[in-house]
């Protein structure tokens, strides 16, 4: 039986008569086709870089395994509708925290249309994109419990500054709940940040493919990092931590050159990780700035 | 005596009444301020950089050394003007070899005025910056014996495409004069860009610099390297190698944030250099293509 997924954190979504994606709870996800060409583009990224020989397997690792595409009925009701079929890759986790981050200072690719690249500009100038080389789409984050989960809703997360992301990133490690007013405790920052084969950890194993790689430039394309709470409060091993890369409807060829665009925001986002797990406590970025005037 | 510099690949040139920078023959180089804020913003930079203890010294070597400013006369005749006082970067060098690589996807800062915005934006677009992650913007490259030098003329850089780029950093290192039919011959590839203290190696320490630094982004800002062909041929230690940043007129407090912009391009060159060593002989960047369509 087809449902909407349970943690979807960005993204359209299938509910109230939208289009939106679909999961079958043994551990397919059905994305439909975006209308215009991204959906053509998406489903021709997948297929090239699925069968590119040139992608080593543990990069491969970070990407949803892809199996066609399979005609469905649409979520909004419409009929028959054409669905990339992916790995679910919240499968087998209970309960997961989840945080969409969208890697770029620009998010537009360099022969994109006039109007798509004025939107994608403006959007990278109003949210953290062009400060940061990131900027959060999306959280999902449990509270403990039978705390229920925080969510920021879409606006608040649009209007996140430099200083919403880094509370984000302590809030999504943190066991105390979003609404305290002192800071975030960062107490699982250890366990999910950090370990061998923790979120850092991986995300240094991409940046190293991303410093050699020059066949594909990935625009707009999401880092989408999970755990399971219970798990890491339970110590048991791995805590279900999991980096995917996710969004491939704007990925364009890298005719040789490295995805600069991607590799700088993505250092950017280790950097951020770096420091939550070298500083646990919150202090002020403030104090290392340098005076140009 | 002070005279304009033998070797100057970019920038304003203190020629037939115009203002530009000049050099004492003694290891002193004098820039000009600009006369807008540039002058001034650039000052600063070097005054606040300068007297950064959290600037440690391997890096700070890649920066000219700054003495200050000093009213001298300008070389356009206009009478005195504040200059710069900096190191020299080709004192002690006979006949330099140069190449000046404005690094960096986009030139222009997130809070630059509108139409300072637009022409650099522009100029990213129509220039390699974009696409590369960084632009040549002037080289000086000697020929050999009493050929003389090779200086590709300022249209023609602007007009260089990856392809011209990837040349021309192969030229750089070439023992057969530009105005060869075939390939640049990479024949000082390994002496000059190779080596345990040559240019790649210089990089990758810029780079792992980068990677940590939040106190400093550096706008339309180059990397300048130079070598000695002579030394090269007469396989003299170090060739006069040398890799220094320039141009600091549009610097920006860092906030907090890698300067992932600049990050970006110098992997992207570095991937540029690499190549070069790996595969001395010309070959087709285009067998290294993803098909997307």
């Amino acid at each position: 039986m087809l449902r909407p997924p349970d943690h979807q954190v960005a993204g359209h979504q299938a509910a109230e008569g939208q289009l939106g994606p679909l999961v079958d709870g043994a551990g397919f996800f059905y994305k439909p086709l975006q209308g215009d060409d991204r959906g053509a583009h998406e489903a021709a990224f997948y297929s090239s870089f699925s069968s590119d020989p040139r992608v080593p397997p543990h990069v491969r690792a970070f990407f949803p395994g892809f199996h066609g595409t399979q005609l469905l009925p649409a979520s909004d009701g419409s009929g028959p509708h054409p669905h990339l079929v992916l790995d679910d890759l919240a499968a087998c986790l209970r309960r997961p925290s989840l945080i969409d981050i969208k890697i770029g200072a620009r998010t537009w690719y360099p022969s994109a249309p006039d109007d798509y690249f004025h939107k994608c500009l403006k959007k990278d100038r109003d949210t953290t994109s062009l400060a940061l080389g990131f900027r959060i789409s999306g959280a999902w984050i449990h509270q403990g419990g039978d705390a229920g989960f925080w969510r920021p809703d879409r606006d608040a997360v649009r209007r996140f500054t430099a200083k919403d992301v880094r509370r984000t990133l302590r809030q999504f490690v943190s066991s105390n709940p979003a609404s305290d007013p002192g800071p975030p405790d960062c107490a699982f920052a250890s366990a999910v940040y950090g370990r061998s084969d923790g979120v850092l950890a991986q995300l240094l194993e991409l940046k190293a493919w991303f410093e050699d790689q020059t066949l594909f430039h990935f625009y707009s394309a999401s880092v989408l990092v999970m755990y399971e709470r219970e798990e890491v409060e339970g110590r048991r091993a791995g805590g279900g931590v999991r980096v995917k890369l996710v969004d491939f409807a704007h990925v364009m060829e890298g005719n040789g050159v490295i995805d600069h665009n991607f590799l700088g925001g993505l250092c950017s986002l280790i950097k951020f990780i770096s420091e939550i797990l070298t500083d646990p406590d919150e202090c002020s970025a403030e104090s290392n700035k340098a005076q140009l005037s």
